[in-house]
């Protein structure tokens, strides 16, 4: 990591929203051996990815507050004092976002903007850096996605982002809120969501794998999609959050190396020493908001902040298999509900 | 207008929210004049241009009700057996979204999403047509706009008028609701709002000159707008309506002749038989929010739907000085809620 980074988080107070989820909880455990003073607030929404075990290593070095960021009191008493906000707490769900559009309005659209006005009333110096995602593209035009393609969503999902995301641009202009936002392509790695697809597609895969059960792979596996490393996600938030430079600004993350699902799910195989896939009919609901290959092109962000992703898709694999080989208990159920 | 508009319109039920309007009043007197079943909506809200004088001429051909479009459960019932809506209800004012987001946003943006969702189990096949704004491009990239500018709202009107929109867009693509968006720009004529600048800046300019007033300009006047005049834009709404082209589509509106703001305030001046105004500076609050030069490209709607402005500037205006020399009692204060 950059070194203007490692010192700029040492003594600074950050919020992480949605800390006890996958970015999140990875996310605090840099925070915290930068040397920061680290606040996790999180709502534990059942069926998400929040899971008490995602902090397990940093439990005594954090402070953890449950509370939803739809809770507009609540937030706007937490913002104080903040220099640092990763607002990450989100529905991610796209299907999800079509069978309850309300849910995902108040929690991708409604809550970002009254964290922001909480920030412009209480404590407007404070770094805010949004988790958005490719999603809002839509379908691309072209390939790879650029910052200048056109925002055309094909779900519920991506329309509520679209509009979270703006909010910040325009606190920054407006308000002169340091507000930024980073578009998230596929990102994986240990704590991601494994028991349902809901955060990624990849999650069950990794646990079918580990499982020993068959993978099944929608349509004909041909799509291309870009991964990006829950390591090099994290050192995206971390450069954000410490640059004047981000603010005002949204960026595209993006993977190495651009791949269909079939070879990805080839190399994970191959990765965890067996397994074996079959390709199955797209279900209606997910095929009606399918946005076909995608991937990015992250050369704003590589030039603006030196950021490029450095784990490779092998790499990073086998990282994924080996932390849930070792964890599949505090991952496979959501069981520390009860 | 085109033979197989004034056709589509006879006996059709057809509901119009913000009915009492500005746009809504006179596409509801074409819809009745057209022989349709009319049913306006409004919720009468103070300060916007709600104003029960607007439909004095066709009150006894129409239903009324004073509903709000954030009703959901009275929306889901009101939309049942409509064919065509046009959805007008919003709140237009720029400068209300920045110092209350969250009214705009539950008004612009969770309101359209509610009313589509009430089609979509209620009544799918119910052609919905949205009023959309120039305000969602922001500052132009270039001119004239069109519909592949990107999209870079500059307020929070923009942003949540962008993701209602949106809305429209994907319920026609993933449920088949035949919804569409009309993207206006500055549309002026009989029945605008004039008390206060919360609809458009030319409403006041035509009270103050009405009144023998100096009109106030805010900058230098250099600023580039189009308008369109409201017989034309009733025209598009009505195009859009009864075509199948519409659907899933964004169209920008327009008018025939960019104009500065300076030349367009002589031309009224000229057009009223005398007056003055002088230049002002740009109040802090709505320098922040400017968007300065805007002029779109209207070929998409011209191309699909045979649509382009007719009345000249020249013309709107007379007729426009006209109505409110004829009209001023009724406009002139909101004493009708007394």
């Amino acid at each position: 990591m950059q070194s203007n980074v490692t010192d700029f988080y040492v003594g600074k107070r950050v919020m992480v929203t949605g800390g006890l989820g996958f970015i999140g909880s990875n996310l605090a455990e840099c925070l915290v051996n930068l040397g920061a003073e680290v606040l996790l607030v999180d709502s534990l929404v059942r069926d998400t990815g929040a899971n008490p075990h995602n902090i397990a290593p940093i439990r005594d070095r954090v402070t953890t507050r449950t509370v939803d960021v739809r809770d507009v009191l609540a937030m706007e008493r937490l913002v104080v004092g903040q220099e640092v906000i990763f607002n990450l707490a989100g529905q991610v769900s796209h299907l999800d976002s079509m069978r309850d559009p309300f849910t995902d309005l108040d929690i991708n659209c409604r809550a970002p903007l009254s964290l922001l006005e909480a920030c412009r009333y209480r404590n407007p110096g404070a770094k805010v850096i949004f988790a958005s995602t490719r999603q809002i593209y839509g379908k691309p035009d072209y390939l790879p996605v650029d910052e200048r393609h056109l925002l055309h969503p094909t779900d519920v999902n991506g329309v509520n982002k679209m509009a979270g995301e703006w909010y910040h641009v325009l606190y920054y202009n407006v308000y002169g809120v340091p507000a930024c936002s980073l578009r998230l392509t596929n990102t994986y790695g240990p704590r991601m969501l494994v028991r349902n697809n809901r955060q990624t597609f990849i999650g069950p895969f990794v646990k079918q794998i580990v499982d020993g059960q068959e993978i099944e792979l929608f349509g004909d596996g041909a799509q291309l999609r870009d991964l990006t490393y829950i390591d090099d996600v994290c050192e995206a938030f971390l450069l954000a959050g410490a640059s004047d430079a981000a603010n005002g600004e949204v960026f595209n993350l993006g993977g190495s190396e651009p791949i269909s699902l079939r070879d990805l799910t080839q190399l994970l195989i191959e990765v965890a020493g067996g397994g074996s896939y079959r390709l199955v009919p797209f279900p209606e609901d997910r095929k009606a908001i399918d946005i076909g290959s995608f991937y990015s092109d992250f050369t704003k962000i590589r030039r603006t902040l030196g950021w490029k992703p450095r784990v490779s898709l092998r790499e990073g694999l086998e990282r994924t298999v080996a932390f849930y080989r070792e964890h599949r208990t505090a991952y496979w159920s959501d069981e520390w509900r009860n």
